[in-house]
């Protein structure tokens, strides 16, 4: 843990919908309200990104309305209308070179072979930028889009996922990287001795492929975790390339870190074959005061009511009743940190927060890490989490757009720069060699 | 039907894998043979189809890889490596602006919620201009990708695509056209009277909605059928906006063409709002010798052994013990039109070609017309069949690329244009309305 790190901070950026991570932010003067569905403005965003030298874009998604029969919490929220991750991902691939294309899809209601499909041929536009979130899905809501009456319980989804991620490596690894031939004088289109064909019969799944897409430019797409579970944990150390993850403090972000790395031994993992990214949300100006006024502002625009139904709807826990200026009281509830919501009511005794305070803290940040301050005092933190591992980058939460987006680019990241801490190029072509990810050998050889 | 027409050809193109329709065009010199997973080649294809004004690039899709068992086939075979039409379409959208977008999209083994979702972000990233071949699947071997044992009942696979595409037309209309404010100064994002919850409940689905995507620009993307059955036609006529088909002949064509808008007044629609595009191979030149020469020198190129193999898996009857050059015995098989090989076997039959002549032709235009000319002869042939109702448009095959399709730009469509009979410029914006096509009205106010 003291050993002195020689790589540098990685940086995804999360968007959904309208994009600006603060619940309000849309509301800001200046800030988009409408990039939910404008594909001019993504451009913008991603090329933003590329201009920062930043990792990956990633696309937070639901397969559902999370809250849709609270009208009021509805009527307030930005996140009901936004764009399908792999038709907005493929629709920048061709506009863009270098920034990572990161997609949450869900194993719940899908096919492996449609989502390896859509992975593989999402690698192949892209010159081998696709990563792959993949969720169990936590919205019970979600089973009334797909003919199901109620949500699979926890443990089976997670059993579901691995057999799920297992089905997928399996069907990129269909035909090996050279077995497409093309060679006009014989006729010989593709070697069939390298050929695959993956006949998978498992618990969940019967999967015949072969997978009709040619091996991915990085092999695999970059595969990331974002559960906190027990078995979430398993199968990071297990599969993941990169786990995102929600640390509100150092010591829980440290915590984890070390827990999850020191499970990649017995599956005889290395280390730094895996990147753990806590969220964190930032403001920042030129004076610790500046940084301070953005805050203010946007949760002066946070509507209390609307903000306290919607943190009801995700948690589950009627907070209606809960008076707005005093401090919230202890809430019963599963102790079991399998859900985000729970670390907020943790955070908020932790911090003495008052219901409305919590409430704008949830709408900047949600259960993640938040940093205010000058450029300076923004890198001390991200260096101080990296360099005592509590983290091997981060996954960058902006809270408008593009305002916080562009701060970080033009303010952030030139400081870590300066300190040696992040890349002045990109140092591959791919989204693996970007991120120091190795890429993985055919599974069909390994036999 | 001698009423004289006062509007004009549709032109889609179609394009699969590889995209020479020819199954040996990969073969020829100065052929692409690296398509398939090439996004610099299918930017090249969709520009020239804008230049020539064409309506749709329409994708052809399988959610399986047909014959793989058949490894002689296979390895001639330049379909079995491709991209996903969603994720190539979107890449597409971003670098063009007028052609339309078209993917064949399978019922038989996805949920509604996610092919209406992809399709509504498609529509808003293209700025209107997605197309929908719906089509339940014919390839039997594609249950063993889907952890099915067997495909469902071609009746039953009917009765589901109708229920999915009402699902799917429920959840485009989710919102209403002017549902999202999107005020800053209210901080309402969203009018929820303007919502509508589908609350579905059917035989085969049960989908709450709403789908988290405004409603696509479009309404709904074009809706296009390719089933010939009597449960397609019926389709057809109810809900598609365009019909592809295979009509080896003017009288076929002129029949089906007659049958199927017959059938719309009973759904109280009227002929015009839905277009009829049979398929067309063409070989042209500046003389009919030099067509011609196009025609031998491809088919000299085809494998007949492989084609054999191809034609079989295709047909499902073994046509390996068959001599190549006497002509095609009668076959026994099923003589409802259900599948598009039959009509070949007809043809077959017809035309008194021997096993090599047919595998010849079948690798040229598969079950569809094929026409081979000077621009003047093909345009004749394409004029007789529009003036006379067999066609309202044709869906293009381009034999080899980019070489049939650079033909049909510079050569056919000229002359078309010259005879009044296509677009000089695109009419509008939207795919539905330089197909001339009504934009639907929302479901929900209908009620």
């Amino acid at each position: 843990m003291t050993e002195k790190r020689t790589d540098q901070l990685k940086f995804a950026v999360f968007m959904t919908g309208d994009s600006n991570y603060h619940n309000a932010g849309w509301r800001l003067p200046g800030a988009y309200n409408d990039a939910g569905l404008r594909l001019d403005r993504w451009i913008e965003f991603a090329q933003t990104m590329e201009r920062g030298k930043l990792d990956m874009l990633f696309i937070a998604d639901g397969i559902g309305t999370a809250g849709i029969d609270n009208l009021k919490a509805t009527r307030a929220n930005p996140k009901v209308d936004r764009m399908e991750p792999f038709t907005l991902l493929s629709a920048l691939a061709s506009v863009t070179k270098h920034i990572g294309l990161a997609a949450t899809a869900h194993t719940t209601y899908n096919e492996p072979y449609h989502i390896a499909r859509q992975f593989a041929s999402l690698d192949h536009l892209s010159g081998g930028r696709a990563g792959w979130n993949f969720v169990t899905g936590a919205n019970a809501e979600d089973a009334k889009n797909f003919s199901r009456d109620s949500h699979q319980v926890h443990g089976d989804r997670y059993d579901r996922a691995e057999e799920f991620a297992d089905v997928c490596i399996g069907l990129w690894d269909s035909y090996e990287d050279d077995a497409f031939k093309r060679d006009k004088d014989t006729g010989v289109y593709v070697d069939t001795d390298k050929l695959h064909v993956l006949n998978h019969k498992g618990k969940y799944f019967q999967v015949k492929g072969p997978l009709s897409v040619a091996r991915p430019p990085q092999g695999h797409p970059v595969l990331i975790q974002a559960g906190m579970s027990e078995p979430a944990r398993e199968l990071s150390a297990r599969v993941a390339d990169a786990v995102f993850t929600s640390q509100p403090t150092f010591e829980e972000a440290h915590a984890f870190y070390a827990d999850i790395k020191n499970r990649m031994d017995k599956y005889g993992r290395n280390p730094n074959d895996l990147k753990i990214l806590p969220g964190v949300a930032i403001f920042t100006g030129r004076t610790a005061e500046e940084a301070e006024e953005k805050y203010e502002a946007l949760s002066a625009l946070v509507n209390p009511a609307a903000a306290v139904a919607l943190l009801s709807a995700r948690t589950g826990i009627d907070l209606t009743g809960v008076p707005l200026d005093e401090p919230v009281p202890e809430l019963k509830g599963n102790d079991v940190r399998v859900s985000n919501p729970q670390l907020m009511f943790k955070l908020a005794q932790r911090e003495k927060l008052t219901l409305r305070g919590l409430v704008q803290r949830y709408a900047a940040a949600g259960p993640h890490n938040m940093v205010r301050g000058t450029p300076s005092q923004v890198a001390d933190q991200l260096e101080y989490w990296f360099l005592n591992r509590a983290a091997d980058g981060f996954i960058f939460l902006p809270v408008y757009l593009p305002g916080a987006l562009n701060d970080f680019v033009d303010m952030i990241v030139p400081e870590l720069q300066r300190r040696g801490l992040f890349r002045k190029e990109y140092e591959g072509k791919t989204l693996r060699e970007n991120m120091g990810l190795p890429r993985p050998e055919n599974v069909f050889l390994k036999r």
